[in-house]
């Protein structure tokens, strides 16, 4: 009973990361039956990827370099290894060709989901403390700082601004620390058809039936959000696209609601960010950190990026900042890869692509 | 429709922290139809708990402390504020009456799972990198180091030795980040009823029916141990209660095993270490750290404690210490109360009692 051989193909894998041999190895165990070339691509500008490797190539799998339209002839598929593809919108590829395009959206929930509850919980504990006392080989047992100041998660309410795999695996995990899950998302979803995660899903994570939030809330206008934000969330999510409607989404007003709102006097509410940096007016995010209007944030992205060393963010209370790695680390390849092996036998099946990307729909 | 009251009650509640205010307003609240006396000991031999106080009360609610058999009259119940009672074993409250004990296991689930989980997550993220990097306001983006070292724990194995109700909170959160649980017990579990939780157990926590593990084993022999720590783990969590058979129950052999049958020849197993320093031979720890056969280790317990500062451990590679406080939290007193409010109303109704001690069990 063996599988009948696909036809083989021709990938081109690009990317800008001096990769280790043992990831190329790994790459091209997850096409045995193809001709795989890995690319390190240089900065574009400098080095442009030589038309011939696009001409030649069947799928394309790729972060940011697309080919010329002329160069993409025998192209069948390209996929993006990020889980958006806003930088690549207004590319001819996009604009002017039927390529079918596929996105890794899916990937990243594990790794952002694990960095957001870690962030939470180094916060909620106090774990720097208990680092810079170990530094010092010091046994820092003040009990009555533990009895009183540090917290659990249980029955805190988590707002996630833009439910989709990321916020659903944040939900997951929320869950079984003992939250209740508040979901927000543009469209409305009023059927439990509605509610589904249609995209690729790590199997054993993610909420693919969308059954874990206690309420679900909707709307692409700032009133819907502010009502939101007026839940009396201990913590609010922001996973968000960045779009124009979404662009300093968040300022002034919506920090006062949300902490207004919050129930606990003591424990004001906590806010992370893994979306983009403008989603946020940081001016407005900083105030409200040093106001103790928030207990906190969590921000593994910021407006700009890098964070300049000299921006008045690295100092604000309470926040941890990482450098936009949430989603990385080393199963981040081969779970995109997994994505492109099954639309390679749904392209042969004639099935309908996994993560296809949907021209004109801006998303 | 009013409840009928229950008779008061004299609760003498003794704690060795200076409790803020608002705490013992809270602890008041619990009890609003009794008489709540709060009493802050000072360390035994220099002034013991005042005899009256003992004689007076009803209800004793107490961590270390226990009154004469001659002052505990008029106790009904005594409630520790300790998940175990090891430390108490030799009183003669204990061996020579029989004053009904309960414990406050059950209350440590949360915050001990959320440390465990913390400590992974820093350890898996390297969290210390980024925390770093932000003291100095520098923007770390080597994406090399975060797409070939950094790990999530999806498809990860935990085996849980000792699978009570701080493990079974452990196991929760393993399951959502997208872990297999393997439990261990002392005694066997062959049956669905056999894995049930019966003691006090948090709304919206733990594993009350025990259907989270994907395998279940036992023995209080050596040999059982081997054979779990060979299941090829890539977390070990020692949730044992100290006993002479668990004492030093982990060492070198027991580390090459676990090391040994490990899948993932790249990241070794991991112990994180919640219940008493004692269970581990901590040479043997530091050994297997220092030869990479361990890839670290979380612990908030050691032998001694306090670890002295020229313990080897604090050097010991990739470990995490904290000061034995991974389940202390302010929910902590009210939690441990809410079981001395459904004993209270149990005793009135002649119910059998919530975490009662059984006299004669060594567990």
């Amino acid at each position: 009973m063996g599988e009948t051989p696909l036809p083989s193909e021709r990938l081109l894998f690009i990317v800008s990361l001096q990769l280790p041999e043992w990831v190329v190895a790994e790459i091209q165990q997850v096409f045995p039956n193809d001709d795989v070339t890995v690319y390190q691509s240089k900065p574009k500008e400098a080095v442009p990827v030589p038309a011939e490797l696009y001409q030649n190539a069947t799928i394309l799998v790729t972060f940011t370099d697309l080919p010329d339209i002329k160069d993409a002839k025998n192209l069948k598929l390209i996929h993006t290894l990020s889980a958006g593809l806003d930088h690549l919108l207004s590319h001819p590829i996009l604009t002017d060709t039927d390529i079918p395009i596929t996105t890794s959206s899916g990937v990243h929930g594990p790794p952002i989901a694990e960095w957001t509850l870690m962030n939470w919980l180094i916060a909620s504990r106090q774990y720097i403390r208990t680092y810079e006392a170990q530094k010092e080989r010091r046994w820092d047992i003040k009990k009555d700082v533990f009895t009183t100041t540090i917290h659990d998660q249980v029955g805190k309410k988590v707002g996630i601004l833009g439910y989709g795999s990321i916020g659903r695996q944040i939900a997951r995990l929320s869950q079984a620390v003992g939250m209740t899950v508040h979901a927000y998302t543009a469209s409305p979803r009023p059927t439990p058809e509605s509610r589904h995660d249609n995209g690729f899903i790590i199997p054993g994570t993610g909420d693919p039936d969308g059954s874990i939030p206690a309420s679900w809330h909707h709307g692409t206008d700032k009133e819907s959000v502010r009502s939101f934000l007026s839940l009396g969330l201990d913590h609010l999510v922001v996973s968000l696209p960045l779009t124009k409607q979404t662009t300093h989404l968040l300022g002034d007003e919506e920090f006062a609601l949300l902490s207004g709102s919050s129930k606990h006097p003591i424990s004001k509410p906590y806010v992370t960010n893994i979306s983009r940096g403008k989603v946020i007016d940081q001016g407005a995010l900083i105030a409200a950190l040093k106001s103790g209007h928030l207990s906190g944030a969590a921000l593994d992205v910021t407006d700009p990026e890098p964070l300049p060393a000299d921006n008045p963010l690295w100092d604000a209370p309470n926040v941890q900042i990482s450098p936009h790695v949430s989603g990385l680390g080393k199963e981040y390849l081969p779970r995109s890869l997994s994505i492109v092996k099954i639309n390679i036998e749904r392209i042969d099946k004639g099935l309908p692509l996994l993560n296809a990307y949907n021209r004109g729909k801006d998303y």
